[in-house]
């Protein structure tokens, strides 16, 4: 099988998690692992070119962007002139549709293709909810997420006054509300009381249900594991009462990774533009024979 | 809004919603119905052109094909080489690839476009199946039907001698294992357990646990519910333990004319040839404006 370039930009949980994704990949070849620490170099990637530029990878065909969501714009819209595909987790809902402009100019300009907001949720998830929308064109979608670790919230707590470790976990409660599971750790000196109060008037969590707990180790709670359920109930047609459920209990970063690298791969078979995954076939996100696939699949 | 207009090929169970799903989508106009007896004209259709050939229809944008499976092809064949896009809900799955190849030639040469098994299974359940095989690439995916009745089941059991009515519903037992539960009304002369053996014995019935009961009235136990649970367990890159699940409980014949129609709408959006649903974007399901979805559902 022809193999494609990749580059990994970004060597934290995501990055960890697609290097193991591309390596299980049978048409994908790493050509160098991005970081800005390139001396810095974990036994498990010791294998693989590790440097501080793109510019100083042979060949690449495509970057997955593991960057934080606020650096994707940054590399994105530089790899993208260097007439390198690029594919990201850009997780910020709002700002996906003016993202996927920007970057569509670039690419288009370049020749080159961007699959953006290609994890779960945005992602797979989204892929799920425009179908659910085709299915039954009038109805409500509600997305319920966890019980699972949320990183915003979590970077949120950690900025208040007197948090010396925190992780906020997302419970869901059905019809899309969310309780908020809060653990710190409280730094010396400060008053659980006073840092509980901070948190829950944060905008994060002020409307929420949330508890904040105080914990002896956050290191020991914390666990990668996420969940998903989508419920829709609609009408098809002019048929009412028509019910679907998707969910998922998944590695966070693992499946994450597992879609980044099938939107990678997806990108060498779109013109060149910026996409969102509801525009990119599904089965251009698997490797190997079409036919072959829709014999199986369909 | 732009309206295609839209020949409904056939006016049985799905020619029926096919028609409400179309009369309640924004963006298309009914050129007419075509059916075998076309001067029998229900009252709900009898303000549309009914007739016997679809060229006795004008400016046809795109054909419904709600004909028996079998017929499919004939159809497709003649209309696609007449300018006219087609889409249908082939639901042989094994004769799919064969289709979509023979299929293709003919759009490609009359640059139309033809999208083939676009129901719910096949259809909007390959979709998924497709998107949890790129969401965790090594595992299996069980396909759980029912409880539901069969049509191709239930068309077996009247065939077989003695039998005066019949419906065979499906039953899921998990893992892609069905139980098949058979209601008939026993023709004057015949013994009822001697009908019963032969439709174990039946081809259609010898592999699964299949149950037949006499009944006074097949017609009172007629209900076009049906669902589907897809279950996938596998290993996104060397993540183990993954978990997936997909539920519907949906009005069976509503459910595939309102995929039908989102397919009619998507295969504006596609090059000439052959499709099947996993090679369309979902997102060309949807009516209306592109940026909009992207802003409400990625």
């Amino acid at each position: 099988m022809d193999k494609k370039r990749v580059a990994v930009v970004g060597y934290g949980n995501i990055g960890r998690y697609v290097v193991e994704a591309l390596e299980a990949a049978p048409d994908f070849e790493i050509a160098g692992i991005v970081r800005r620490n390139a001396s810095v170099v974990p036994a498990e990637i010791s294998k693989y070119a590790v440097v501080g530029d793109i510019k100083e990878l042979k060949d690449v065909d495509v970057a997955i962007l593991a960057t934080p969501t606020r650096k994707v714009e940054e590399y994105a819209e530089k790899i993208l002139a260097m007439g390198i595909n690029t594919v990201d987790s850009f997780d910020i809902h709002t700002e996906i549709a003016g993202l996927r402009k920007r970057l569509g100019a670039i690419a288009e300009k370049n020749g080159t293709v961007s699959i953006i907001s290609a994890g779960w949720d945005p992602g797979s998830d989204s892929v799920v909810r425009t179908l659910l929308e085709a299915a039954a064109p009038k109805g409500i979608t509600y997305t319920n997420f966890g019980p699972g670790m949320s990183m915003g919230h979590t970077v949120a707590v950690k900025s208040i006054e007197g948090v010396k470790a925190a992780l906020s976990m997302t419970i869901p409660l059905g019809t899309g509300i969310h309780r908020r599971m809060v653990y710190i750790e409280v730094a010396e000196g400060y008053d659980f009381n006073t840092v509980a109060k901070n948190i829950k008037s944060d905008p994060y969590f002020v409307n929420d249900e949330t508890h904040v707990m105080q914990v002896e180790s956050v290191e020991n709670l914390l666990d990668m594991g996420h969940g998903v359920q989508m419920i829709r109930k609609g009408v098809s047609g002019k048929t009412q009462n028509q019910l679907f459920e998707f969910n998922m209990k998944i590695n966070n970063p693992a499946l994450t990774a597992q879609i980044l690298v099938g939107t990678a791969r997806a990108s060498f078979k779109q013109k060149p533009g910026c996409y969102t995954m509801p525009e990119v076939p599904v089965i251009d996100l698997l490797p190997g024979d079409r036919d072959e696939w829709i014999s199986h699949l369909v």
